[in-house]
């Protein structure tokens, strides 16, 4: 048969979402104006599903970084950090990170999804055995398979039954490595990070927390949730991406594991890719100064986000378990997400849809998240968006008040 | 046991390496010149292994768009392309990389390494076959595992192999996927592609024609070695690198095959990672103009690429099979090529040492590789300290004009 005929039924769910003209997983922004507007469709749209959480894309001191960079150490390196790619301003990098998190060790990564991929595939090799969150993301899943090491799922934030599942391996030789989230990023969770660390120690495994969108945003100094949780003695390997609160592109980790510089020479997501341009390097590097010297970014997000959640909870929207820069609402299906995203859309408010497999429980979401650059009035104005559209389409409770109190 | 113990054996080489100071996998640039020279241990050092094949990366038509993007965009996307990360200008680089390439669909990656395994995995499925030659790059075998075809591995440049495996498989099932370099970036050797289309055409195979180092080297307008071949009509995909000719950091893919685009939600590679932000995707666009506008960028590369390859190959080293940007002379044992290698440092030259399992038949190889911006002058200076140090460490036939006689 032709290639591509495998996925037909899906090809089709596509076209059609094309061709009404209203397909949520290619929108192109025409033109970007700040952390929080774009032109989308030619109009002036308000942006709720980005995850510039801090707002630092259009941060001058970041923008300058930047191009300073290009300017003097060219637009890219042509080579990866094994051979041409290492400049001064990726050890300067790495360096920074490790500062930051207070470790011996600071790695960087060409993009997010390469660092999962790199730091899981390597760290846990044949004979050995990873951990997974149920929930976890693709990436995470996509680094087991690189790998070589036994693979066991456990039921999402449950650390009951990494327990029992950490209880049959016991015998089992190899080392175990339990990876979780921070932040998930469809339902905006957290893990309980306390109790995965009380089961790590308890059944002498090894801990890789993701903080891919929980860096920036949880924390006294914005490390994650590690951090919040006050664990972070007991995460071996912090990983996380340069592409949310840190406004560019790229993935890093850190440790204290004693010799973890051999990653450098035997994990491949690391090794046979270009390094990110000095560009990219010099953003990031901005961006977590900014980050670092700016708390109160952190409290404005975080403000934006409760202030998100509690409006759209008292519509009666079924939402994720906490307030989270991440705000989703529950829809009864694919096609009620659908509908009121491309109303939203037409309203003037962007936001996403998360759809199975990249959903838990086969939920359909109608996913926001907020930015520090969000202003109170524009949050305000997109659960006011909400409300109406809501109606509109007979998607909001009767009662609200009612729901909310549920 | 501890978790990077697995590593030992390798971890006390890489010590040694770093504690003589010579490690060829860890050398940061201090600070970078120009496309040809960069500050290494304080010294001003002519770099002969990069992969800045066009020498843009200095390019002011290049810096300047990638400048001008932040300044206008961000510096980041902070999404994926099927959320928030689709920006006007990821459409335009898409539409231009089909355009020079002659096809209807063009995708964008955000690194080459991911665009190998989004294509790959995402192309051949459970029940279908990968034919891989031998020497396939990293990112190659990485994209097979991640997929759930069958993979099968035929000897390298080896058209008859590959028909032999063809013919066992063809009473199976699913389709039958070949993927195969244009220039293999460890010897420089360029892949009988005429002879790879043929057999492809006889057993209703289809081709997947990596050129990430042959796009902007080979062919009449720089498409790669499937247009110096003249077989472009039988390439079915297409794939390539930013990180290379063009400057920049990311991936693509090109094809003409009816609905394409689905690959865009069913590649997790694509979907599962931020997009590249605009500024390097406004360098890319820039650097793939120079590519088109300015043929004599490629004629000073293969004329750098012959004179350096005459040059070695004078001296009596022993090479890849042909000229090519890249040269790499097979040194006797890891040990002569590091010693080699570290030698040509301290006269001030960069090169690469190239080692098993990167390097095919367990190879050590001293690797060099050209660039456009090289003067002819900068060559033969390169090619004076291989004879000088190659004589210092008797590394060079004692009569060199036999030996390349021979």
């Amino acid at each position: 048969m032709a290639l591509l005929d495998k996925y037909a039924p899906l090809a089709a769910q596509y076209r059609q979402l094309e061709e009404a003209g209203a397909n949520p997983f290619n929108v192109p922004f025409d033109d970007v104006l700040s952390p929080t507007e774009a032109i989308i469709a030619g109009r002036q749209t308000l942006l709720l599903g980005t995850n510039n959480y801090l707002g630092l894309t259009y941060d001058p001191l970041v923008i300058e970084a930047a191009n300073a960079a290009s300017t003097a150490a060219g637009t890219g390196t042509t080579g990866s950090r094994i051979a041409n790619g290492s400049y001064g301003s990726h050890k300067r990098l790495e360096e920074a990170l490790a500062d930051f998190y207070g470790r011996k060790h600071g790695m960087v990564f060409s993009t997010g999804y390469q660092a999962n991929l790199g730091i899981i595939s390597a760290l846990a090799g044949k004979g050995d055995h990873l951990l997974l969150d149920a929930d976890s993301h693709a990436s995470i899943y996509d680094g087991a398979r690189l790998g070589y090491a036994q693979v066991t799922r456990f039921r999402h934030n449950s650390p009951d039954d990494l327990a029992n599942r950490l209880r049959r391996l016991a015998d089992e030789p190899g080392d175990k490595v339990i990876i979780v989230e921070g932040i998930y990023s469809m339902l905006g969770d957290t893990a309980p990070l306390r109790e995965f660390a009380a089961v790590k120690r308890e059944y002498g495994a090894y801990l890789v927390v993701d903080e891919a969108h929980s860096l920036g945003v949880l924390g006294a100094t914005g490390r994650g949730l590690a951090e919040q949780a006050g664990i972070e003695a007991d995460a071996d390997f912090i990983v996380g991406t340069f592409s949310k609160s840190l406004a560019g592109v790229g993935g890093f980790a850190v440790t204290d594991m004693e010799g973890a510089d051999i990653l450098r020479v035997v994990s491949r997501p690391y090794m046979f890719t270009a390094s990110l341009p000095p560009a990219n390097i010099a953003a990031t590097l901005a961006a977590l100064q900014q980050l670092r010297a700016r708390p109160e970014l952190r409290a404005d997000l975080n403000a934006n986000a409760a202030r998100l959640y509690r409006g759209l909870a008292q519509l009666g929207f079924t939402l994720g378990p906490e307030p989270s820069p991440v705000v989703s609402a529950i829809m009864p299906s694919p096609e009620a997400a659908f509908g009121f995203w491309a109303a939203l859309l037409k309203a003037g408010l962007y936001t996403n849809v998360s759809l199975p497999p990249a959903t838990p429980k086969g939920l359909a979401l109608l996913r926001s998240s907020v930015s520090a650059a969000h202003s109170p009035a524009q949050i305000d104005h997109a659960i006011n968006l909400f409300a109406d559209v809501g109606k509109g389409l007979g998607l909001l409770p009767e009662t609200p008040a009612l729901a909310a109190a549920k």
